[in-house]
């Protein structure tokens, strides 16, 4: 791929003289998505993520943002460096990492779901906004020093609604106060670590139990009941500066009858630009959603957020199609290209205030990790480089980092009951089992064979029977449709969703399909876009149930929902070993099952190395 | 981590005045294994990959050697870099990319094991031989440009048994004329690219019915049969200037009735040196599998294999261990120092051949990579470099592997019977099912969420089943143990090894628990180091009547294993669309697919792309 002709398409399908000035202004104003591996092949959602030799075409027309998913920390800093060599701007580079950079990008932290902060505000406010913070910062060190540098957080919305699909854990609070107050600390935290953040979404998506993914839900709420419940986290994240507003596929017909949040001028200008104020930045979630593509065209829809009040149009369904539709409403005088050099010029004062923010940076990276922005050049020696290829992430999270994740784990953990142990009796004659129910298990990031939820119950004796999507029904009756596999999209990826009826059940496991022993019942169950949370709807009432009266229930663990935890922690009878993690990654698994006698904690271990 | 103190542990409990010189001379010797991951908390398998302190300390005492696995493309080229920069001598770099570098490094190529080449050759000999040089380029080309520069294949090992679990499709071929015309064609391959290639496992491990990694087999056989069927092709490998050979932990009474071949004077030396008349590096396999570790202590092993001929010593259980034994021997005068440094010298020899070979390369990647040795800081721009951090790698694998890569998936693939489709009638009412046999779903590189077996179904309208080790039992009699999981040892990864019974069945399957729709089966099936395969011992013969006479079969695809292939054809009922391909990646379950009408080829669709 060479440098030549990478500007051809600048006029491509425009049906006019090219206006290159003009080109370039609606160009910088899109956010494409590729992914953080390097080579095509690498790309897991093909459909949604640029090819290559598109994105450099793209990147060399100017346009001015990449959201990343996929691929290692290692290879996002590699990632990042070659979009930015291929741009004719500096590019605005983010992620969705709302629960640590780690969550998306292995190798960095990550860190239990936000709502585990909200779960301790109740408690101990102070504790909580501090851990937020620490949680901000630790967010906006990581994703700088791996060459992003505008996180898409913190999710704004209250998730009063335990059956929402789709925000749940990710919010900071189930209480207006509670979000607001964590938020904003997580703002205060990653921006003064010198990356912009992103406030989602707008006006609020926490009362909903459909998935904006894949239809467009309804937010019948009264401007009222907004002020009361939705919008004050945002308003308390624009208080702490937030950089960016996201806004939602919603419909609000209290505000707008017809229009989505994301394309309405109600919404946008009117509520959050003149009524809460706000200065900064507004970008459209993903256009590629359904809730969008179901209404509008690529192109249409893009005029539309902009025409509403968007300054940024993230994952337009074809950003060609998008650039010719933005460039012929102003053609036509239905966009000013005043509106649209005004968002020019937000973006501009964004990527200043960066710069300037990253300077004054004082963590702890600041010294050492490479510079956001266009001075690549001028860090580092090779030598340096090749000992430590990413920095001071090149072993994995600093110090601090590493406490501050193994902390929030700590503090979230409730546990009850002894140690798991197994029955005296010949463990031939009944092994135990190790029965884990987690949404997908291809391509699980989280229960690699060497995790500790398999590992540590194997080495205690327990046999693993993993159920998901895609497994042979594990009920007593009948067989039901299970086809949520495949369906591992990631916030933003619509390819391969869930395209049948989820596991549903009318009775209890069928024991005698799983064998004789004692039962170690593991659920990874949490709200997930696209997927939902098939597996808490399924009886698992009637299974802890089941497994206590045939004496046959050795622990519980349940990871992800506080809502399924506190709907089977009352039925369990006295003395049963069990526990809940708000999160599911590795570092949550080995917590809890040290806390139920499994293995040991990492506070215990070898502590921390940089 | 600072570079000092890194001496420190030179005369570590060695109990005389150390010997520097010395120290260093055993040191060079080994060949430790560390994962192609950076930071220590993402290692797969942390009981047998050092952590990054250790590695630092081992090298900078002048460890001569890393074996490395896990980690995709990328970061194997900066981990390559990292070790190099922490080294006190050249190192010697290798991994087990014996089916192209793809096979265990995520964005290079991922080739069909040999054995596919070994089938073609009954056919087409020299387009064989041509296909297995470019086979070795290739090889030698990528492991090159990331960083390494031992490849350890070729797998000079007859596969005559069908049933031997750990060798199978690893083997160029079934009779020794196949293996060794192969075996060399490959070597000439990948040297001219400049690493150095590796026969193995000497002097021949095709025929057994049992896994080294597990146990120490026994090959009865006599010298003239081994001079018939084991050594011939290692005679070719050497003819053809292959730079090391690896032993194998095999008992050959007939050779020597007390010790493995690994450790034995009579194999290696009298055999392998002077017999063979082999100059070059000997190498251990890994001392910490079984075979060895159930009969001798970590250092005992690594002295036994000096004495008994080998020069280099692969994966010592406890490498500090090691080096003391061996001080402790040469200063106990067991072991000669002039023996040990015999050995330097031709490490010494091999790394020299090697920079000459790499100089002469003529590959097209030999202009553009990156210097296997110590000369990193020559080459290349930082400003070339952050847009193609990989170099002609960036956007994966060059326009002539891609190439070879479907070639040989093209060649070897086998098809029968028309378009898999679904019979007219409500889906509805009897949901087609893609049902697909993997040994361990958990992590499995070749069947993520959008891999071509899930999504191409999917979008035909099979719903998918996955079956893997843990997965409730789908057979129709009783339950059995299910216990493979969480075994997805790769080779040379004795951690989470299969603790249990695989998965046996008196009957065929379950199909009310199935559902009611036609049955698309998928079996990825082939002879796994650790695992064996589990899943070739199930009555898939059964099966694949019961669905027939159910008139349920909608089609058949077999990944990997050609004798199950074999097996199961000729129970197949005309018409019946079925295909069988050696490779297991996406490349080929695109191409098998394609054959069966779900989807398109890749050679008809968007060409190469460098």
């Amino acid at each position: 791929m060479d440098g030549a002709g990478v500007l051809a398409g600048v006029s491509h399908g425009t049906g006019a003289v090219p206006d290159d000035d003009l080109a370039r202004l609606v160009a910088c104003l899109l956010v494409v998505r590729c992914s953080g591996h390097l080579a095509n092949g690498q790309r897991r959602y093909p459909r949604w993520e640029l090819d290559n030799a598109t994105l450099q075409r793209l990147l060399g027309l100017g346009v001015g943002g990449v959201i990343l998913l996929g691929g290692s920390a290692a290879e996002l800093r590699l990632r990042t460096r070659q979009l930015q060599a291929w741009a004719a701007t500096d590019l605005l580079l983010c992620a969705d990492v709302e629960e640590g950079v780690g969550q998306r990008f292995e190798g960095a932290s990550w860190l239990v779901p936000p709502l585990a902060l909200g779960r301790l505000h109740g408690d101990d406010p102070a504790a909580a906004v501090e851990l937020a913070e620490r949680y901000g910062r630790c967010s906006g060190r990581e994703a700088r020093a791996l060459g992003l540098n505008w996180v898409l957080g913190p999710v704004c919305d209250v998730n009063n609604n335990p059956a929402n699909p789709v925000i749940n854990v990710r919010a900071w609070g189930e209480t207006a106060a509670t979000a607001g107050a964590l938020a904003a600390a997580f703002v205060r935290g990653a921006q003064a670590e010198g990356v912009l953040c992103c406030a989602k979404h707008f006006p609020g998506h926490g009362d909903t139990a459909s998935d904006s993914h894949l239809e467009l839900p309804l937010l019948p709420h009264s401007r009222e009941r907004l002020e009361a419940v939705e919008l004050p986290p945002f308003r308390a994240a624009i208080a702490a500066g937030v950089a960016s507003v996201m806004t939602a596929h919603l419909l609000l017909p209290e505000l707008d009858r017809e229009r989505p949040a994301t394309l309405s001028a109600a919404v946008l200008t009117g509520l959050l630009r003149h009524d809460l104020g706000f200065e900064g930045l507004v970008v459209t979630d993903a256009l590629v959603m359904e809730a969008i593509t179901a209404h509008h065209g690529a192109g249409e829809a893009a005029v539309l957020a902009l025409e509403a009040g968007a300054d940024l149009v993230l994952m337009p369904a074809d950003a060609d199609a998008a650039m010719e539709a933005i460039l012929a409403a102003v053609e036509q005088g239905r966009l000013g290209r005043e509106r649209l050099e005004a968002s020019a010029e937000r973006r501009r004062q964004a990527l200043v205030s960066l710069r300037r923010s990253y300077q004054a940076a004082s963590s702890s990276l600041a010294d050492a990790s490479p510079e956001p922005l266009n001075l690549l050049a001028a860090s580092g020696s090779r030598a340096a480089e090749a000992s430590e290829p990413l920095g001071p992430l090149s072993n994995g999270p600093i110090a601090a980092d590493q406490r501050l994740a193994l902390e929030l784990v700590q503090r979230s953990l409730r546990h009850q009951g002894g140690r798991v142990t197994l029955p005296a009796g010949s463990p031939a004659a009944a092994p135990a089992i190790n029965l884990i129910r987690v949404d997908t298990a291809l391509g699980c990031p989280f229960l690699q064979p060497t995790a500790p939820a398999l590992a540590r119950a194997t080495a205690a004796g327990f046999r693993p029977v993993v159920l998901d999507g895609c497994s042979p029904s594990p009920w007593r009756i009948g067989l039901e449709e299970a086809s949520d596999c495949g369906a591992d999209g990631q916030d933003g990826d619509p390819e391969g969703r869930s395209t049948g009826t989820p596991i549903t059940a009318d009775g209890p496991l069928d024991l005698a399909r799983l064998g004789e022993g004692p039962v170690l019942l593991q659920l990874f169950v949490r709200g997930n876009p696209f997927r939902g949370s098939a597996a808490g709807r399924e009886p698992w009432e009637a299974v802890i149930r089941q497994l206590q009266a045939a004496g046959r229930l050795a622990g519980l663990a349940v990871y992800g929902s506080p809502y399924l935890w506190e709907s089977l922690q009352p039925l369990l009878e006295e003395g049963i070993p069990a526990a809940w993690s708000p999160g599911q990654m590795p570092l949550a698994q080995a917590e809890l099952l040290a806390a139920l006698g499994l293995g040991s904690s990492a506070g215990r271990g070898d502590g921390f190395t940089d």
